[in-house]
């Protein structure tokens, strides 16, 4: 193999994102050079954050370069090395893109062992969407027996977590997902007590009744009418890990109604970015492997075939479209 | 005397307060028994959180009843005593609600000290507002050296205190109020670095002028399109003590559009009533009545004559028509 294949930033979206945003581009596979590995990706992560990553707006990180490699986490093999710290066929996780191939100089590598995780979790409930469900239910939320807590976007690759740590703090963990069969899947195989589909046109009457004493705890990952709904069920002190908006990332209107909950309830909120609190990483992500090796943590992927399906998957997943962690396998 | 003057809760408001939700009735003077003390409130203190409190819907406070006497601070003197602990002449500060005369047992009523510090300033900068500022900046936004911290309402009772005290924490401060002649005031004798006429129509453009490295803290008394432009200017990880929002009062929409802000900049917000910390009350009172001993705090009154007068000025405090500190001078 000389050649790989990437996909690199081919221009910003006017509102929707679209498959020609995108542009997939072969290149030759490098030498590395002294303290350099070549990695082959298996396994690329999706997630929403890279929406807001496409925009040339002040923000928490710096835009995507047009033109460059996207940003994307994954999950793949060392096939050469001159880094004394990393041998062939090491398994390794990292942000080397959208793209077969990266070199790296293996500073912000990390080795996976997958004798009892499979390699692509490290990508989800054992990378960095378990991470942020663990920061923000544990460090912001932080649960007490007997609270009810409500995630939004229950099914993917967050939300799942978030509602299954919420049960082991013995919470009532109540989900919001988009239609019956993720619903199902959130009350019947990830075990949360409720879930309300808002999609069914009922969302309000269905929030009260799944949540009969009230929310102590949001967990955000949707905004807009979603977020304004679970506000007006907040009981004092109540508090608000605010992890995504994926309701406005196309520049639709994020109005909050709401806002008196905050001062008659006293809640507070937390936006939060979890790559900005690495401190915690290896606490939660030594709980969260020793739950997903053990059966007590499940989780869900949908994976797309093939680098090139990634626009397609992508644009799916602000949509809603996936159900669970999305992924593209690569080679 | 035999009688005396006491206003109640005629009906609650559909919109704006108007005067007829007020009604002014005459009460004999009671005997008090053991344990009891008769009080001639000298001032009372009128506040927006009444606002609150005239409506029947869930809030951090029950409701204020229909045909009770209004909820209110008061300060006055001890006229009858058969309480060992408060003396005839003892001044005294407690929630006594909009009458001239009230019998308590005393447990809620503190003892204050006029050698230095002005009877009224207990309703004012050494009260209950004195104290939501100081709890607010100190224990929600904890200002840092440098840092720029805005205050909606600024020329108000807990505005004024706010900015002075960032001052004292080696902040910028910044104000908004209503009107050239609040804002001159604010910025000559208050000491404020900039204060931003927000009736003057350019709000956005004042704002960035005024808020050159952005803002850190927000002390957000109003809400409303004022919160949002602040919203806007926000730095990384800046704090916001939602302390009030008078714009929504009479039920105007009270929509925040720039809710994406809370998520790029990490921002975290805490909605809180002063009443709930009352372990502050000691050190904070100790720290603002030195401050206003030494002359090193100032503030300003607006008073009103008479109990009569109090509906219609406390209709102008929710339309921003006083200037500092509104009081009703009692008898």
């Amino acid at each position: 193999m000389t050649t790989y294949q990437r996909m690199v930033l081919a221009s910003r979206p006017k509102g929707a994102v679209t498959p020609d945003n995108f542009r997939l581009e072969a290149a030759e596979v490098p030498a590395i050079k002294d303290g350099e590995v070549l990695v082959r990706n298996h396994y690329l992560s999706l997630d929403p954050y890279m929406r807001m990553r496409m925009e040339d707006v002040k923000s928490y990180a710096a835009p995507q370069a047009i033109g460059e490699v996207m940003i994307g986490g994954t999950v793949g093999e060392i096939v050469e090395s001159k880094n004394p710290k990393f041998a062939v066929g090491d398994k390794v996780n990292g942000m080397l893109g959208w793209t077969e191939m990266a070199v790296s100089d293996g500073v912000l590598l990390r080795k996976v062992d997958t004798t009892h995780v499979p390699l692509s979790a490290y990508l989800g409930a054992v990378g960095m969407p378990g991470m942020t469900a663990w920061y923000g239910l544990n460090q912001i939320i932080q649960p007490k027996q007997g609270e009810t807590i409500v995630v939004s976007a229950a099914s993917g690759a967050v939300g799942s977590i978030v509602g299954q740590l919420a049960k082991k703090h013995g919470c009532r963990a109540v989900g919001i997902a988009g239609g019956p069969e993720k619903c199902a899947y959130v009350v019947n195989e990830l075990g949360f007590d409720a879930c309300i589909d808002y999609k069914a046109g009922n969302l309000e009457a269905d929030l009260k009744a799944a949540t009969p004493d009230g929310i102590d705890g949001i967990f955000e990952n949707v905004g807009g009418e979603i977020f304004d709904a679970c506000l007006a069920r907040m009981n004092p002190f109540g508090r608000i890990a605010l992890c995504g908006l994926i309701s406005g990332y196309d520049g639709e209107s994020m109005a909050l109604n709401n806002v008196r909950q905050f001062l008659t309830m006293r809640l507070s909120m937390r936006g939060f970015i979890v790559s900005e609190h690495m401190e915690f990483w290896p606490q939660g992500l030594q709980e969260l492997g020793k739950l997903v090796a053990t059966g007590q943590l499940k989780f869900r992927e949908s994976v797309a075939d093939g680098l090139q399906s990634a626009p397609e998957a992508f644009i799916g997943l602000l949509k809603g479209k996936n159900f669970g962690k999305q992924l593209v396998k690569l080679i």
